[in-house]
């Protein structure tokens, strides 16, 4: 089948989509993204991402306004490429203006979706666990806006990969933030711990979704600060993601983890999110 | 006359090339660029920006090459759009590859080239002074590479224009580091100083003309951190840049430099400056 995509209210062919030469995303990174996951047809937590969208658009001021619109186009191309579980990525850039570094008022946004088959992750990710490695967190302080300014997530999680590792989670002052593209949290004592949604962290989806289970399973969880020490404490470490779900850290930084890698509250968590995901 | 533009091996006009929706570019700021200036017909320090975009290049490890041909290709397309004065623009990023944090292992860079007439700054700016604001630089560590992630830059390069200044200079820890699109100098008991080109700066291509400069001049300079006080008790402030060419600071968060906009000693780095430009 044709692979479509949206691109500015219509939905055509890959091929036949053109990105100009002076788009702001292309030149400046001026742009936000969301990546939305669809299980048996129906998209996951979407409302919550369109709202975390509307955040970081408003939060660039970028001109965008439509989401009603948006919303119906999304559903119409994940219905025309008709994947049973797909990844919608959507990403709205400021616009296309000559090069320069100060925007000009009253630009035109670019919208684009793709969606793809969705991949996940092998079971024994989570059935054993899987390797982290801890960076220092060289982002700007406005992580909890989903921009497509990436670069310090890419050459973290490339560096994750060549040391044989799922992820690289990232340290600011002494402190963990979170991973590349994932949020992390430890159990202690039977408490599930994360670090409070500040600025330095993009509030997740499924971060909030796994508060949300703590909760539903009685589970005591706490926001707070998490020195890099504690990690190697912990009784177990957990990731939250989009496409990471609720993953067991098994490894960090070629130190093991006491308890093995998927701990008894990480599994009742991971399970409790698979069943949402219908 | 036709837009000409160049991208990847081929000279076309402007609107028949595609950037792919999956270059990393734009999905990730996952690249790097030149700016370089043409007087009459000449690009000024052009071997000196294509050290640095190599440097760049291997900075983020895109595996691009031919600078020969780059150079040759640059030169041809500069011939064909035929400004008196010139600006070309030059972007390498990573490739194109379906959308993943972590770059697949030998990806093919690609490589863009924009030429535009020359837009020079109003003269009155280098005979009175701009005014400039402080904020904080919140970039990431390694901004000795020049790479497309300028969401922080243009966001403060935004905020200067709305507050009608010319450039925002970014200050870290209480130290100065640099313009958005530009270096900083003051001059104090007929002294240059100017940050020193730690990987908290791009090293310009102008700052190094500046020092050079002073050597001919035999103007005392001196590399070392300006704290942000230093700025409102120097008896000159100027900008260096491709762009900027050097430029008098008049007004800082307004606050009127005590010596008036053009003090001696910029004043005279500035009109060598001008010379070099042919």
């Amino acid at each position: 089948m044709e692979r479509l995509v949206y691109y500015n209210g219509e939905i055509k062919p890959y091929d036949e989509v053109k990105i100009d030469l002076e788009d702001r995303g292309y030149l400046f990174a001026d742009g936000v993204y969301e990546v939305i996951n669809v299980y048996n047809g129906q998209p996951f937590k979407m409302e919550e991402h369109f709202q975390r969208l509307k955040n970081s658009v408003e939060g660039l001021k970028i001109i965008f306004e439509d989401y009603k619109k948006l919303k119906e186009q999304a559903n119409i191309l994940l219905k025309k490429n008709d994947f049973k579980d797909a990844s919608l990525y959507i990403q709205i850039t400021r616009g296309t203006a000559p090069r320069s570094h100060a925007y000009p008022d009253g630009m035109e946004a670019n919208v684009m979706m793709i969606v793809k088959k969705l991949k996940r992750n092998p079971d024994s990710y989570y059935e054993n666990g899987i390797k982290i490695i801890t960076v220092a967190d060289e982002r700007w302080p406005r992580a909890y806006i989903k921009s497509i300014s990436l670069l310090p997530n890419i050459l973290a999680k490339k560096k994750a990969k060549n040391e044989g590792a799922f992820e690289a989670v990232q340290i600011r002052d002494g402190f963990i933030t979170e991973g590349t593209s994932s949020n992390i949290f430890i159990v202690k004592d039977d408490k599930v711990i994360t670090p409070p949604a500040s600025n330095y962290i993009l509030n997740g989806i499924s971060r909030r979704v796994v508060l949300d289970i703590c909760v539903e399973l009685k589970i005591e969880y706490r926001e707070r600060g998490i020195a890099e020490d504690e990690l190697y404490s912990a009784d177990e470490v957990f990731l939250s993601g989009t496409t990471t779900e609720v993953m067991p850290v098994a490894e960090i930084n070629n130190h093991s983890l006491g308890n093995g890698s998927s701990g008894n509250i990480s599994r009742r968590i991971f399970k409790f999110y698979r069943n949402l995901l219908g």
